[in-house]
């Protein structure tokens, strides 16, 4: 079996250490493994497959070596900066950063939706939104039998969506990275503000759904929350069809769909929720009903560890895909 | 100036206890105060203007004095069973259940809204639910002007709307009262399971829209959740209007309707959140941005408090209109 040089850049994140532990529960094939961080995280060790590694510094010159495919998870100035070098050099990137998802030359790939989309790259695949991500699994598997028209999002986002300083915050009580005390509160703001005072989150929402569905016609409106939950994210979705539906169906849809868990069983009180679904790749969907307010309406509430397939899950799965070897 | 006998039920617990404390700070005209509550409260002693009440026990004789207004807040089974008692001796219970809301002959009030319906009431007003209420202020200022269409709730609902026993469960970290831990959770569960896979409090807010706004016609749909902060409910709304509208109108007409306060500056992170509308009387509205996905479509983002706004405060406001004391 083919086994690839693999490198994890921002290795000592949340995200990054999250890659090397999905790496390693879904045996992924490794010559030699990289880990890249910035100069403060320099010599520190990670374990990966009972064996230590040492944290390198990332430089201009990190991808001279010899590196098949390298994961990007140390935010966007980072991915801006050292993704269009590795991929200079030969390298396959997969950025979990903003920074590329709408380009056209960048597929954005959840890979139970758009698997086939990995392929036509030039060196730089893009990891989506976390909450983008979660919704993109439903949202396909009923797009695929009846045409979606419109789509409200609601979101309960969890702080670890800030990565460790998000974390801190809600565990300390105080405020050193958000700009309001998130315990016992809700900030209605992720992300910088607009012009057309939508949040950077919203407008991500609403137009990598678009990239990834392929449906630049697709109408699609968002308000993101953050919540004081640690992991998963929570979203309300809104969902108006183009045509008539069976509501059975719809669960059917949604049960045999790859990736997905329904869970939605009212008598016994199981929907999902983050402290169930934490530490899960599946993306969770419950609550779901019929919107009696449209003719062809629908609601659904999704749950998703946003780290995993959010994030370190998801970026593991294009590598997968990739490589050929799909779970 | 007339001066009345006012009961309160239910007067140790959160809304209760509440209920006293706006009585005293709006002034409200009172000749004799009783305070009313279970067997198991029966004895405590209560505060009110600086003069200590002895607590009696709720029972079939307690509307034979001469009680004017009678405020109920022990839960729906007391509703249930004493507001027509009380009624049927003279009193006008203004009742915070969830029993008589949607009875033909009982008025649904929020006084901004519709105090006019205070008056055709046959000795029962009912206070609405709390997502609600908050809900009615922004959806009236705005439908008085451009006619609604449609209207999506996805709502964060504070543990103190299911009282002490909401609020203990957040504190301790365990579950006594909901079924499952709050903390750090999200419970997308409000009151019971109907057989239409809604939950009690989503046909609530659907059909209390619709008897409060005058508006029968209203399309609503709701999910609503809990979250793990102790007070103020939060409601992310999108709104459908039936013709065009101009943003800076919306705003106008939001800032001058009473009630609402509007707070909304983006460059200075200006936006409703529960730590800051905890303990104020009025409904805040932010995030007031097109819907890009409608021809006429808006977002708001609308918090309040629950206990107050959303239950006390709105209470003691419809007893104010029935007694011609408004502020």
């Amino acid at each position: 079996m083919k086994k690839y040089n693999v490198a994890v850049v921002g290795a000592t994140g949340l995200v990054g250490t999250t890659i090397l532990k999905v790496l390693e529960e879904r045996d992924f094939p490794i010559q030699k493994l990289t880990l890249l961080a910035s100069r403060k995280s320099k010599g520190e060790e990670l374990m990966f497959r009972d064996r230590k590694y040492l944290v390198e510094e990332l430089n201009e010159n990190s991808f001279d070596a010899d590196i098949d495919i390298a994961f990007f998870a140390a935010g966007g100035g980072i991915s801006e900066r050292y993704a269009p070098i590795a991929a200079s050099k030969g390298v396959v990137v997969i950025d979990n950063s903003s920074v590329f998802r709408m380009d056209e030359g960048v597929p954005l790939v959840v890979p139970e939706v758009n698997g086939e989309d990995t392929f036509k790259n030039c060196g730089i695949i893009a990891n989506p939104n976390c909450s983008t991500i979660q919704c993109m699994l439903p949202l396909k598997a009923i797009d695929n039998k009846h045409k979606i028209k419109r789509v409200v999002y609601s979101t309960y986002q969890s702080v670890s969506g800030s990565g460790l300083k998000g974390l801190k915050d809600l565990e300390e009580g105080k405020n050193g990275f958000y700009p309001y005390n998130i315990m016992e509160n809700l900030i209605p703001h992720i992300d910088v503000f607009l012009d057309n005072g939508y949040t950077k989150e919203e407008m991500k929402m609403i137009q990598e759904s678009r990239k990834i569905l392929h449906r630049d016609d697709l109408k699609v409106t968002a308000t993101t929350v953050r919540v004081p939950v640690k992991f998963s994210h929570c979203v309300s979705i809104n969902i108006e069809l183009e045509e008539e539906f069976d509501l059975k169906g719809i669960r059917t849809i949604l049960s045999s769909y790859p990736g997905i868990i329904v869970k939605d069983d009212l008598k016994n009180l199981q929907y999902p929720m983050p402290i169930d679904v934490e530490g899960k790749d599946e993306v969770y969907v419950g609550r779901i009903r019929r919107d009696y307010s449209l003719d062809n309406g629908l609601n659904i509430w999704v749950v998703a560890d946003n780290i995993r397939k959010g994030a370190a899950t998801n970026a593991v799965q294009i590598a997968q895909v990739l490589i050929g070897k799909e779970d």
